[in-house]
This record gives structure tokens, C-alpha cells and sequence, in this order.
């Protein structure tokens, strides 16, 4: 047998260790698939002294991570220790540096630093792998990486955040309010104490640009995503989604329009029939559209220690076996920066819900705003008087311009009798 | 750039034709994705002058399939051929033994010899490759073979028959008989003149013991596979299942019980909340269960050229990159036979369904034997006279050893009263 990989982890937390504890429980298998064994020589972390279940005793220990990238026998560091900046980038851009593979599960790192990262791997002929920071154990990346490579992909959407498919699912199941659901998730650990990240769309922003960057051999553009959350969905959106025959889902949506790089992450009304209307609780799942292949659906745990460890091993694995090819499926440097596509251009059905004072001459108003932007209703239902006596005005739209629903909305944004901003969600389409 | 994967290609039906097609309108995109070029210099098929929609000027004609495997500067040759036996596998042996890499979308071939010829691909220290074997375009082979290869995979099952789906969810939605949807489906090409291959199991048992060579690390075992197909499911079945909360699908299911091989292809009533309840028309899906990436799922298209094409070139892709690593994950020579679970040992519930006449003391002849034999019911409902007066008797079972269950009916075989075989299902429960 050849010689073993040799491995350096920074990080031991419930992720980090759980890599040992994997690479420890199907070692003789591991070996076998990799033709080769994986061996973690060093390990770093803050406190050595925490309990973590685990014998530390045969690895070299640094209390400084970046001394890892130095270590002159590893083959390969593991980076579990995450934020977009400061150690973990270090630590990627010295190992990379000194003819070390990289592996990460960290999402917001690769989303920010990305190509610059790719780039020093490519010319250093070493990986840069990143299974585990988009969508869990799920692989996807090496589903659209090389699975799919004979493709030119049309379009890569899906459900990449848990948490949010838990809140949405849980508020969908039990006609639950946001506040509620979310104060329950926190409770059961399927959300953070500050659940921003999550809830607020920006972690699946991270994934989005990592997946876009991956189909479309576009530069990884993080701060092109148009990005909303879940804040404001009611109940009675959900409700309304379902009389019309769809279910509520927070997507993050990658396409070239003309060339252009279209990225968003919102809340979308997703039509029963469609593979993701039925992905519940905190799974995620990624759709891909090839021109040859036509629709590949990829769906498994999101998150989770097992799930992450799965992922980070299968990267290993693939070094062991002497990964090749370019980290974002083209090499970084033909990665052309990619112009921003308009979501104004973008034409399809919008889902609008208004919350709007009890009084005559409301509805007009509305309606009035929509029709001098071009906007045409399909469906209107005025509903439930909330307790404070408001009304709620849920419509769709037929198939519009966003800028001409945008420019309706601007128009009612001085009304005093609409409370608040308007929700709006798009109709998931073939063409979305 | 390096020099070209030049590409010998034996059969030009639609799907060799696709993959020409496929690599001259990806070209630039594939041989990025590559780090080379990827070249069919050589083709062989039956008739020459067939009007494929092709120049094939540019490539070295062969009327002999065989001699592509001589061509000293093909580097892989692709079978699209097709056949356990014959042409398809000589050109196998032949190329690989030539320190040639196969591609083949061959799920017969390398369902019958696939450890004769991996063994041989391995002592060559060249690939063979399959993807488009199993599931279409969709990378499982990928998928399990790299990106699960963490794991210890505990079940493998899925839909892997687009036909079968393709009319099991046509009579789900029309409440038609099978016969009816059949004959449709044979007018519309989603199925053969001579369905058998499809209809009765065979195809998903191909497939079902290749997944299960992959994930189990056990010498592939086709005649393994305990087989049923779909002929005797009426659309009473369906509508009773439904009723029950359950969707008939026709699943390959394979798993490791007490170190033995456990292959089935029969159809299973499927709970409504399954993600594979939700896999309509021709689609396939696959999933596996790892031991710490817990439930993955893949779907897609199962069959069709431009899927089939996509699977192909994606391995071509693999092997102008150096694909590496064995070619069922475990070295083949180190892949034990597996003895074979008896399915009698096996608990669950079971559906079983009777056509019986319409006289007194059936149904207590019926329960009578199931109680003789241990078999307790949970649900029992006797329901339509059919034309000829018959009339159909329909239970599902506690959770029952399959041996009673077989034994009840075999106590019942002889009985005047029953006509035809019973039909009999299992429900897919999270031990199955």
C-alpha cells in the first residue's frame, strides 16, 4: 500500500471532531476506497484541556492553527474552524502556499475569498475542496462538478438553508406564526441564538454563489445575490400559497440572462408538482438543469456533524486518489468576471400580500398603483382582519416585469394606509 | 494544453449518436472542464450509410466493432452496442486488455461480467466506467463510488425503471388498468414492442446489483436479485393503497443483513411522506443511507439520449482528468461473494390481494390459513365484483416474517376458490 495521506485539522469542534471520529470508525474502508489510509498527525484548537470524547494523545497538538500550514509531512489541511476572515483565510492561503491540499466546510470563506483561493491552489497544483460548505453531506459539488460536466448548465436552484425549510415546512404544517416557530427551533437547536445568517438569506447566498460560480464558469460574484429572508412571512401567506397550490420555499436562484449573471436568494411560491414542494423540515436539495442531462435533483441533510464529516471525508478520499481538475470545474484564471444580470428585466408571476388599514377607497388605491405600472392581477383575496384591525390584500400577478411590480410598489410606499412593506415572492417557473 | 482523449466509438444508434452530437456542441466547455481535448477519431457501427444526421468523414470507419480495440492510438473506447453477451463484451475484454479505458452504457453486460472485467481494468491500471448504466443521466455511480465514500452505506434502493414508473404512476393518476397504460405507453415509446425486459424486473435488477456491488463491497451477484415485475398490479391495488396512505412503486432495494446480500426488484407500497412517493412519469431516483451522511437521494432522467450522452461524456471527462480508484470503489479482486439473505427472514408488512368467487366460508378460508401460518392482519377489505363476478379481497399484515406469509399462501395454492396468484407487496418501512 502506498504511503498514507497525512492530515492536519484546525478546529475540534462538534464538526471537527466528528472527522476524526469518522476517519477512526470506517478507517479500513476509507483505505480501501482511497487506495491509501488517512491519517490526522496534528490537530489544533483553543483549549486542548475540553472534553471532546477523544484521544488527542497521537497527534502533534498547536494551540496557533496557522502553524498547521508549516507542518513539513502533512499532505493536506482541514480547515473546520470557519468565519469569512481572519484565521481560517490565513490558514488556507499559507497551507495553499506551501504545496498543501485544502479542505473546508466554511461556506462564507469560499464565498468572499473563493477565486482568489482557487487561483493559489491551481497554480500550486494542489486542491481546494469545498463539499461540505454547500449543502452538507449532500454531493453536490462533485454532482455538478463531474457529474454533470458534460453539460452546459442552464440554471442551479434549490433549498440551502435548514434552517429556514424547517421554519417554513413547521409554519406550513401546523399554521404556526413566524415568531412562534422560530423561538421553537431555537429551543430544539435547529436555529441560532442569532438566527440572522440563517433567516435573513445570507447563508444561502454563501452556497448560491458557490454553486453559480461552479455551473456557469463565472468569477464567484458573492455580492451579486439579490438576498431576502424569511422575516415576513405571515401565516396567512402560507395559506394563501397553498389555496393557490403552492408551497412557500426560501430558493437561492442562479441563471445567465443574455450573458448575465443572475443570483437571488427569496422566498419563492413553489407549485406543488415541482421535486422541492415536498423537501420538508431542515433537508436541502439542489436542482440543476443541463442542456443534455435535462433536471438532476440532489436532496440529503444540510448540516449536521455526521452529514459535514461525510462531506470532508469524501474531499479526502479524492486527494488521497489524486484529485485533479480545476477547483470551480474551470480553471480560475479563464473564470471571466460576470456582468450583473437586472432582475428588473425579469418577467413572471409575483405574489404580493399587503397589510392595509379597514377603510374605504384601500383597495383602489392599490389596484390603481398596479394598473398605471403595467402590473395586471390575476387572482385577489382581501382577508382576515389581523388583530389590530388591518386587513391583509394578497394577490398575483400575471406575468409582469419586476420592474413594473417595483415601480407600483414604489408608487404605494407613501400610502398611509398600507402598514409596513409589502411582501413579495415570485411564482416559480420553468423560465424563472 | 495537453495532448488529446482520443475516442473509438462502437455503436451509432441514437445514443452514440448523442454523445457525437453532445461532444461537438460542448467541445470548448468539455475540454476546459477536461484540462485536454476530448476526440472521437474512430467509429464502427452495422450500417455505414444510415442517415444519422452525421459527417462522419472525420473519423476511421470500422464494420467490425472488435477492431477499435486494435487501434494503437484509441485511448478509450465507448460501447454503445449493448448486450450481456457478444460483441459488447468481447469489445470489453479486447480493449481493456489493450490497456485501452471503457466506457459503457452496457447495465446487462456489466451486471453479468462486471467483476470479470473490472478485475481486468484494474490489472491494467485503466478505467472502466458506467455511469450511464444505472439511472441515466444521473451521476449515482459518481455520487456513491466518490461522493459517499465516507460512509458505510447501509441501504440502497430507488426507482430505477422509468417504464414501470412511467406506467405505475399513469394508472395512479387515471385509475387505468395496466394493460391499457401499457399498450399507451408502447405508442408513445416509453415502452418496447416487447416490454418483458422492463416490465418484469429485469432492467432494475440489473442495475439494483450494480448500486449494490458499489455500495456493499460485495462481488456483484445478478442472479441474486430476488425479481418481480408489475403485470399483475390492477388499478384496485393502486386505489387500496392509496386509501392506505401508500403509492405502489416498483424499488429495487438491496442491503447488508447480518454480513449477508439482501436484493429485491419488486413493487412496494411506498408511504405518501417518502420522498420516492413524488416520482412520477419516467424519472428515476436512487437513494442510499450512509452511516454518517444519513439519507441521500438523487433523481433525474433514468433513460434518453441526451441523458444517456451526458453520463457517458461526463466519464470521458473523468478519464481525460486521470480518473483513479477501483471501479467499484473496493479493488474487485478484494470484494468477497456475499452469501445471500433468505427474504423469508425478513419482517414486515405485507399487502397481499386475492381475485377469489363470490361464496360463502373464502374469507374465512383465507383468514384461517393466515392464522395457521401466524400472520396476523391489520386491515382487511373486500371490495368490487369484477366483470366475471369475481370478487377482490385485500389485507395488509402486521409486521410478519416473509416465510409465514409464504407459507400461508402456499397453504392456500391448492385452493379452488382462489383464482390466479395472489398479488404481494411489501410496505417500505424504515428497516426494510
Amino acid at each position: 500500500m502506498t504511503s498514507p495521506l497525512r492530515i492536519a485539522l484546525a478546529g475540534l469542534g462538534t464538526v471537527g471532531s466528528g472527522v476524526i471520529e469518522l476517519l477512526n470508525e470506517n478507517s479500513q474502508m476509507i483505505a480501501d476506497r482511497a487506495g491509501r489510509p488517512i491519517e490526522v498527525i496534528a490537530v489544533s484548537a483553543r483549549d486542548k484541556n475540553r472534553d471532546r470524547g477523544l484521544d488527542l494523545s497521537p497527534y502533534i497538538w498547536s494551540d496557533n492553527a496557522l502553524d498547521l500550514a508549516a507542518i513539513s509531512d502533512v499532505d493536506c489541511v482541514v480547515e473546520m474552524i470557519g468565519g469569512s476572515e481572519g484565521v481560517a483565510v490565513d490558514l488556507a492561503r499559507n497551507s495553499l502556499n506551501n504545496g498543501k491540499s485544502f479542505v473546508t466546510a466554511n461556506k462564507a470563506m469560499i464565498a468572499h475569498h473563493g477565486m482568489e483561493l482557487a487561483g493559489l491552489a491551481e497554480s500550486k497544483s494542489v486542491s481546494l475542496k469545498y463539499e461540505a460548505a454547500v449543502a452538507g453531506g449532500i454531493p453536490v459539488i462533485k454532482g455538478l462538478r463531474e457529474g454533470a460536466s458534460a453539460n452546459r448548465i442552464e440554471r442551479v436552484y434549490g433549498i440551502l438553508n435548514g434552517t429556514c425549510n424547517y421554519i417554513l415546512s413547521t409554519m406550513e404544517q401546523h399554521g404556526s406564526d413566524f415568531e412562534e416557530v422560530l423561538k421553537k427551533a431555537q429551543e430544539l437547536g435547529y436555529a441560532e441564538a442569532d438566527p440572522g445568517f440563517d433567516i435573513d438569506g445570507v447563508d444561502a447566498a454563501h452556497k448560491l454563489a458557490i454553486l453559480a460560480a461552479l455551473c456557469f464558469g463565472k468569477s464567484l460574484d458573492f455580492g451579486g445575490v439579490e438576498t431576502a429572508g424569511i422575516r415576513s412571512i405571515m401565516a396567512a401567506d402560507i395559506g394563501q400559497a397553498k389555496s393557490l397550490g403552492y408551497r412557500i420555499r426560501l430558493l437561492g436562484m442562479a441563471r445567465i440572462d443574455d450573458g448575465k449573471l443572475f443570483q437571488r436568494v427569496n422566498p419563492y411560491l413553489v407549485p406543488e408538482d415541482h421535486p422541492l414542494a415536498h423537501i420538508s423540515g431542515s433537508t436541502n436539495a439542489v436542482v440543476a438543469e443541463g442542456n443534455f442531462s435535462g433536471r438532476l435533483m440532489f436532496q440529503g441533510a444540510g448540516a449536521g456533524d455526521g452529514p459535514t464529516a461525510s462531506a470532508v471525508v469524501a474531499d479526502l478520499v479524492d486527494i488521497a486518489r489524486g484529485d485533479s481538475g480545476a477547483v470551480f470545474a474551470m480553471p480560475a484564471e479563464s473564470m471571466p468576471s460576470a456582468e450583473r444580470a437586472e432582475s428588473g428585466n425579469r418577467e413572471g408571476k409575483s405574489y404580493i400580500r399587503f397589510v392595509v388599514a379597514d377603510k374605504p377607497g384601500v383597495l383602489a388605491e392599490i389596484t390603481a398603483a398596479m394598473r398605471d405600472a403595467n402590473v395586471s392581477i390575476e387572482s385577489l383575496i382581501q382577508t382576515q382582519k389581523t388583530d389590530d384591525g388591518s386587513v391583509l390584500i394578497s394577490m398575483v400577478t400575471h406575468n409582469s416585469l419586476e420592474r413594473d411590480v417595483a415601480e407600483s410598489l414604489e408608487k404605494l410606499s407613501s400610502s398611509s394606509n398600507i402598514q409596513g412593506s409589502p411582501m413579495v415572492m415570485h411564482l416559480l417557473s420553468e423560465t424563472d
